[in-house]
Formats: C-alpha cells, structure tokens, sequence
C-alpha cells in the first residue's frame, strides 16, 4: 500500500523533526513554515516545501500541526488560504501543539462537524527525540482512530499512549507540565539555596540525583545551570504550559500552590528578561537575590 | 585491631537498621531507646541494650545519634544522665537526625570545647536501605575526621559524600529535603488534576514517570497514592524538614516560592488530621475540593 502524504504545519525543532521520521519510514512529506530557511532545511532532509499553507492541504491526506500555540494553530488551520482550504473532507488532522484541553475539544468539534478525522496528539521529549522519533506521545482520539493511524505515530513516538477521546491526550500532557515546571523551578531553587550556604554545587548535583529529591529536570536542566545554560527551550514557553494547567484547574475549583508558585518565578524571569532565552537562564533570577553565583560554586 | 564499640541513641526504624548494619560489619553496638520494644529489637538483632543514656557513654567509643528532632538530640546529648555524663573525653558522637545547618555548628563547637570528635552525618534514603546499610550519608567534618570514621561510616551508606566541615552535611541534606518536599507535593497535584480531569491516574503515573515530569517521589510516594497510601514515613516530617529550608533561607534573604507553598500544603495537611499518618494520605486533602479519587481513576 503507498504510504500517505503527511503535511507539516510549523517547521521548528520540534517540527522537523518530527518530519525528518516521517521521512525516515517512507512517508512522503510536504511542510509549510513562514521562514523560508525552516522550508529549505525540510528540502534538505528529502521533504518537499510547500509555497503555501493551502498548498499542503491540497497535497496531503494526513496534516500534523506543530506550532507555538492555540492563536497560530486556529490560524494555520482555518484562516482564508489555511491548510483547510486545500484540504479533502475525510483527511486528518493532527495536532502535536501543546493547546489547552478546553480548546481541543471545541477544535476537534469543529473538524469533526466538516467531516475532518481529528487527532489530539500531544509529545514529550525535544527536538533530539523528535528526530529520532523516539518523543512520549499522548494521544486522544475514538479507538478506531488511534487504530487506524498507529503505525504512522509510532514512526514519531516510541512511547506512544492512548490516552482516552480528543482532549484526553491535551490532558496527560497537562498533567505531565505540572511535574515538569515545578521540578525545574525546584531545581533553581535547590541550587541557588546550596550556593547561598556555601555548597559545592557540583557535588550538590550528584547528591541529590542519587537519592529522593532526584528529578529528570534536575539531570537535563539543573546540570546546565552549573555550566552552558543552553537548553534549546525558551523561558517562557513554561509560562504558557503553567498558564494552561492552572486555568484548567480552576475548571475543577482545584487549588494548586506549587503550579502557581512555579509560574510566578517564570513570570519573575520574563520580566527580568529571560523569557526568550534557554530556560536555564532563570537560576540568574535566584543567584540575583544573594549574589552566590551556582556556577561559581560547582568550581568547588 | 579490636572494632570500637559503638553506641546507638534512638531505635526507630532507622536506628535499628543502622544498628544492623553495624552488627553485621562485626561492630559491637550498644543502643538506648525510651521505648522497651525498641530496646528488646535491637537485643535479638545481636545488640545490647542499656538502661540508661549514661551507660551507652560509658560503654562506646563512638555515639551514633538518630533521634527524632533537635530538641531530642540536645536532650539525650546534654541532659544531667545524658550520654555526655558518661562519655569519655576523645571519644565521637555523630549525629545522623536531620537538624539544621546552624544547630549542627552550634553542636560542633559546643562538644568540640569538651574535646569530643564530632560529625554531622545525616542520612537519606528510609529504613530498608538503613538495614542494608545502603544509606546515602552526607558528612560534615574535618577531612582527618572523615578519614578516620570512613571505615565505620560506609557500613552504613553505599553513597557516602565528605561535604566539607561541620554543617555541611547538614546543608547538602537540607538541599536535597527541598527537592524532595517540592517533588512530593507536585507529585499529589499532578494526580488530583489528572483524576479531576477524567484521568486514568495509573496511565498518568506511567506517562509521567517516562517523560520530563520524572522524578524519585512521583515512583515511590505518587504510586502510593494510587493505592495503600503505606510509605512508613510521617506527613509531619516534611513540616520539620521544610522548616529548616526555610529558615535557612531567610538568614541568606533567598525567597523560596516553592519550599514555601510545599510545606502550606503539608501544613494544611497536618491541620486535616494527616500530620502523623503515612504521608501520601495528603493526596486526601486535595481530593476533597474536586471530589475525584485519585485511586478510584486509577481503576480506570
């Protein structure tokens, strides 16, 4: 059987990829990004670009969106000359974005109702995984969906979830932000208190990481905080994951201290400026508070 | 050469396997506790035990303190029938409780000043790792000091780390207390939103602990709270433990946001009753605003 034409909305580090696995299992794949330096690398990886978003609609049977956020997804999809307007009744969306589940389920509605097969597909993971095709993803979708385009998921996730209905893989990837912004915003403080008092940072690292305060954030982004600071993740792109764990939680009446705590020291970090920067950046906010400087401190 | 005899001072689950641990090295240990059935534990486990705080100073050359609070190591330390009463000049006294850097220098100078060794040695890691003697120990004290106990100490813990002196151990501990608060906590957030929102919380669990939201507590306290609720560790514990954070913190003026609302939540844990309970019964607390039973959804 010749395999699907898969479309890729937003040619970032997640997006390509995410294209460049697709690739790699013999999909044909044809992207759109505003920056025509993200189509060329697509050309370069064997893709084909797209001069418009209509474009890819009208050339593939399977869409994956991957841009920043809700705005540019409802954008790219629905706009006059968005993929919609290309695309044949019957094809399928996904959407890999991290969006609200509020929003997943009125998007999916709004597909459904014009005869779009929609995936709510949310992943986990960085741009090395992606490529690799080896990204956590949590998929809501009826069964028979989930079914029916399994095999083209698995070539993007090794740890591939079903996860319930559309809104129900928005809402694991969710849950899983929660433990991610808090355990990295724990990490800054963690380093920062052992550097006040005196600690070898670096020895702190490896304590901690050996035992029941150990985390993934404190392995992938504390250890950063000790040297480079380069993540390949923006600052902010954690205020807008907390900004959606909270204003779903107030949903449910759920009070949650460490999510809002974790959003208020991003927030602290935006307005000292590192929002656009490498996540890291935001252990400068805490050192600013005693002047012991973390990285300093792991010298020993 | 003939092992010292070491004393034991509080035979609580972590005491008594510490006094294990001993034992099985080939340590001759005497211990002391106020309960009978803590004493008559350790005298099948192969140890004696005294009739009095002043006969374990009289007997041991080496006093291992692992009671439950500061006020409690200073108590059976200095009281009139205290260990000190009977313990001879030159000999050590290592505290392993969890105290707070500031009370562990005050200790240091005060038995220092009657030319006892001492080191502050906290551990990590619960009563079954005591028993194997496969602690992480985090020590503060000369590196002569450290040397010399080195033998004696990695009986107790595989993970053994020489901090720099006296309260070093005690702030490397601190530090890794924080992650450990923070990381429990946000694990019970995680689980409350994911059952509020219609979650499979055993898929949740598996989700999180694949992915970025990993961490040490999600797996051992988060697992929990899916079904037993059994961890053999107290809610108020954190209270204490976070205490030291926090008050540590203020001296370096370091805001905490998330040390802080970790130990609100176990506050308000404490003031429902959860204080002495195994502490992954929190979760109860957050269950009772949304009505969603984290362990109900993970029946799926």
């Amino acid at each position: 059987m010749e395999k699907q034409t898969v479309g890729v909305v937003g040619l970032g580090n997640m997006g390509t990829g995410m294209a460049r696995s697709l690739l790699r299992a013999g999909y044909p794949v044809v992207g759109y990004d505003l920056r025509p330096e993200a189509r060329a690398g697509l050309e370069a990886a064997g893709g084909r670009a797209a001069a418009s978003l209509a474009e890819v609609g009208r050339t593939a049977q399977v869409v994956l969106v991957m841009v920043l956020n809700y705005p540019q997804v409802e954008s790219a999809l629905f706009d006059a000359g968005g993929v919609l307007s290309g695309l044949a009744p019957g094809a399928t969306v996904i959407v890999s974005s991290t969006i609200s589940p509020a929003q997943t389920r009125q998007l999916g509605a709004r597909l459904t109702e014009r005869q779009f097969v929609y995936i709510d597909a949310p992943v986990s993971g960085g741009p090395v995984r992606a490529a690799e095709g080896t990204l956590t993803m949590m998929v809501g979708a009826p069964a028979t969906v989930f079914a029916a385009h399994q095999p083209l998921l698995a070539c993007l996730a090794s740890n591939l979830f079903h996860c319930g209905e559309v809104g129900a893989g928005q809402t694991a990837k969710m849950c899983n932000q929660l433990m991610a912004g808090v355990t990295f915003m724990a990490s800054a403080e963690c380093l920062a208190l052992g550097a006040a008092a005196g600690m070898n940072t670096r020895q702190l690292f490896e304590i901690v990481t050996s035992g029941a305060g150990d985390c993934w954030m404190m392995r992938n982004r504390g250890v950063r905080m000790l040297d480079t600071y380069e993540t390949g993740s923006r600052l902010d792109t954690f205020a807008k994951d907390l900004g959606i764990v909270l204003e779903t939680a107030d949903q449910y009446h759920l009070p949650l201290l460490l999510a809002t705590a974790a959003r208020q020291w991003i927030m602290f970090g935006i307005a000292s400026g590192y929002g656009p920067l490498d996540d890291a950046h935001v252990i400068k906010l805490l050192e600013s508070f005693t002047g012991a400087s973390v990285r300093e401190a792991a010298q020993g």
